[in-house]
């Protein structure tokens, strides 16, 4: 049994973490923090989770809560302040927040508007996303666990990179449910403002260019990476339309059957042949669905829930292979289809 | 031409407001205040009214603004503040708040936690509810327009109050679009919080209850009024389903023709068969549906567009009552539909 | 391992019944039947379950599938075609449709508009409504699972039955989210026509309202149940709130201990002071909140997520406790919460 | 006053078209038909018009009903049926459909699988676009009314085209509210499979991306139109997100600058800083957002109300122009806001 805890469990993805964890059957939650409601019952903050974690919130992690690993659902920032005490505990970390993703201190300042503290860790840290890193995860004391929308966004071009087929600028229109705002209330998320209404926003200064862009060119040669998010009202969901040139015409058929095998034996990833959110919901699957628009012309919608293989599910799987657990346990269950 | 000012602009009740005055014949908006924007175009602060509201905010409403009408866009407690200059300036006023609805400063301070500052405007002020009342404002200086919900509730119930058909308490589980909550973000009106759901809140100890049992009471005989409000995720809209017994059976067919015969004539209430909003969106509609549910048990099912004939439309309506125009000059036009 | 069949497979109850039963340690789903999509993979249906149900959907269920237990996800009417040989082969049948729950062919009749083809079974059929009739359930071979409206409106008001306090008729206004009314597209559930709107349907005439009124009676005295159902635009969900006096005033404080005693080693019920849906979403969780609204007016608000609670995490429940494994097997793990 | 028919009046865009018209100081309509509902009064088939409308639907349009403008709010394929009729009667006829928008039969008959029966006027007829072709309307008889995707699309493209600036294909990510799906309820819009999604269809193969290439080369040069439609769970709505390269950098102002100045004087387009629906919703306003996101790749967001300027509002513009009435007449009123 590992032992596992979480920082900053308040929020969304703390929630979902503990959702998902307070049914797994090989991790126990032994600790749960939060600085705005240390002594209160979990279930007083989460409604939902009333008899399933038993525990109180409490101020901060210490040594001898005995855990194994932790997960950091805390903000962009506030991350790099427990990094170094935990690894140094000895514990694995996955962290949820953004603080480790980008590679390079000088990118990171560049797109989160501050220096990072913490730049020894930061080389050090693995990308999350197990369908293409899941061997350096293995290895891995820290984790960092990708963005909700780098999650859809990579694996529905993954594929056509490696295959070093991508040729020139790839356009991303994403839109996201808005849990993906987190759980503070903003003026952009006043159920008034927000319902009846698409809005873009950050289009092209959105910190999740960067990571789509590091990430794929990993994996192969492309333009650039151009990122568009909107916000629909929906709670839970990210679609991610993806468009692009291939450099030799692609039919439909010819791209299902590429992505068919790339993503082979993979338990999460699914290739579809429309895109569409509703089946994901409340799971950690996501749906790919690559197709011809016409000449050379490629589109990829990607499909997740973005709290659950955008966030804390991700976030599990990549503790599970950190832990020598099957990957699936605990996440391994359907969306809710309606 | 009525020259009109709007006094607490940044509200969705003061952008209505002038939404409505913009088009309207008879009136022409002159001034609009907000503490917190003033100096700023409205156009800046309600995109949807650029183009057709060429003013900045203000800080203040001034004599030589030239006005003959105040619209009070403002909460509770502070309508208070403005009526007595206001009226002294020999403005007539349309309040949009609580402060003048309840005759009886005792219950006032009962229902808002506050004493009331203006104890001899407050049994002065005329309900504006034109349906019933439209006499007294026609003469009125003050009139304080009905909330949201009670304007449903009471046209609902009005019928069987005057015909002395209402046999013990009456129950009202009203729903309310989030535009009725205020332009403020809060928890509740967060996306995530009040969508996919629906939400109970403040049954037997919201303020529109005294209001309601207040104003059905000077019609006739009845019970107690119990008021259940619940907030459901859509923009703009109330249903309100009020269930009592009647003290003789009456049939459906009864019940229309008592409804039909008491609303006739009426421009803005509507007997219908079936509750529902979507017909009345956006306009200053009132639909009202009675029923015999069997035995002597009542339904009636009212709905509006709590923004309209919920507050501004409603507030317009009365002032082209006061100022002899025609009741509904500028407010005359079908809902949405779809 | 109980091996298990579902009869009508395409509609919503019936994929949410394989969506549980794939992950229900102690269950095997072996069958899968539907007349219009016979012979088609189970996934390409119901998208959601790919990778889960390795099945095809047949025709019907037949003595080789060496099944235990059916669940009949089929519509009122139908099921009660399918009761008779499915108990004669010795199964145990959990009925999701409406055809037993009344235990009186005239009743039937009347509210369903058509004779009842299987008397007999009618009368030995058990109301699966695990809190209140565990232990029947338990020696029966034939469960009518409960309705939606019904299980969340009997498990608002079954302690106040049970105590005798009720005084005069019930009021019960219940809302619910679009998936209660099924799979088939209808012009009350196209997304412009239910969208943005709360509409009010079948008051005092919908078939749950008998089911309710039957059941209640059984536990205690008490006036008429008068219900009234409302179509809100959410997806999954049922807010049910349920109004009246009770013999004598009991506070907020005093009902609360009630339905607390009243529901003390429940696994899925569970009492709270406001009634919202939010917190039950996706899981088999019913939370029930009492309150005084002043006199001896009271209300209880009650909220069930429909297709689970509300019908096929209900049925597993009973088929659980029919086949005496742990009676939360396979359902027990909290709401989405977002 | 200009008498105006509409054939085809039981849709939404026929319900529309008489919500304009209602109020209309220059128009009068004095025909509705319906094959279906002829018989019926209007208000019995769209609520909200009842007091506004005052007509029955009849089964066709004749000579004596003395009209001078025929609105055609019929499918595709229906509207070349009458057309013919209709123009030798001497009247002018404004077409919703998509019937006479592609100017070449083979196109057509690609597009939409049908031949054409009326060639002689499909090239006759008018792109109803004002704000690219007021003249042209100014003298047509026959106006072909642009589809909802393309008036936000087009409008979004003009200026860039027309500047010639565009630099290779352009992608459209487009999102849409389920009225543009029309009245009759389908699988895919009913709302338990449409809320809480977002759907992707028809990438590359809608009837409207021909239809948009179409207009923006005859206003520039300028590579291929890619067009990707996705639904969206709202009810009115369209935002329109266009990514392109230009010849040369422009930065955000640059684009701004141009917007601006080819728009002016525009009664109906307003370029903004931010892509969102909401201002619009209920009017016949089209909001343009044109901002540069990095190199020289540009993204334009373009928001209207399907049902006003992508569809009945249009109509009303285009007739106004026709007949020589002030171009915004009935139709210049600010949208929601909220």
């Amino acid at each position: 049994m590992i032992n596992v805890g979480i920082v900053g469990g308040t929020g969304y993805t703390g929630g979902e973490l503990a959702r998902l964890i307070c049914n797994h059957p090989g991790m126990e939650l032994k600790a749960m923090t939060s600085r705005g409601n240390a002594g209160k019952p979990v279930g007083s903050v989460h409604g939902y989770l009333k008899g399933y974690v038993d525990l109180e919130f409490k101020s901060s992690i210490e040594e001898d809560d005995g855990l194994d690993l932790v997960f950091l659902a805390t903000p962009h920032g506030v991350s790099m302040e427990h990094v170094p005490y935990l690894l140094e505990m000895g514990l694995k970390v996955v962290d949820l927040s953004g603080d480790y993703r980008l590679d390079d201190e000088k990118m990171y300042s560049q797109w989160y508007g501050k220096g990072h503290d913490d730049k020894d860790n930061l080389t050090k840290a693995v990308y999350g996303l197990p369908e293409l890193f899941r061997e350096s995860i293995g290895k891995a004391q820290l984790v960092a666990n990708p963005g909700c929308y780098p999650t859809a966004s990579i694996l529905a071009l993954a594929p056509l990179f490696a295959a070093d087929m991508v040729d020139g600028d790839v356009v991303i229109d994403a839109k996201s449910g808005t849990s993906g705002a987190g759980v503070k209330p903003t003026i952009r998320t006043h159920h008034p403002n927000c319902g009846e209404t698409v809005i873009a926003y950050n289009s092209g200064k959105h910190r999740h260019q960067p990571e789509i862009d590091l990430i794929l060119h990993k994996l192969g040669k492309g333009g650039n990476v151009y990122f568009s998010p909107h916000l629909v009202p929906i709670i839970r969901g990210i679609l991610s339309s993806c468009y692009l040139n291939v450099k030799k015409k692609m039919t439909t058929e010819d791209l299902q059957e590429l992505y068919t095998e790339f993503y082979s034996g993979e338990r999460f990833v699914h290739v579809t042949e429309e895109g569409s959110i509703r089946d994901v919901v409340g799971s950690n699957h996501c749906q790919v669905a690559p197709l011809c628009m016409g000449g050379n012309k490629v589109a990829v919608f990607s499909s997740i829930d973005n709290l659950v293989k955008g966030a804390s599910g991700q976030a599990v799987q990549c503790a599970n292979i950190m832990c020598a657990l099957p990957e699936g346990m605990g996440i391994d269950f359907p969306g809710l289809g309606v």
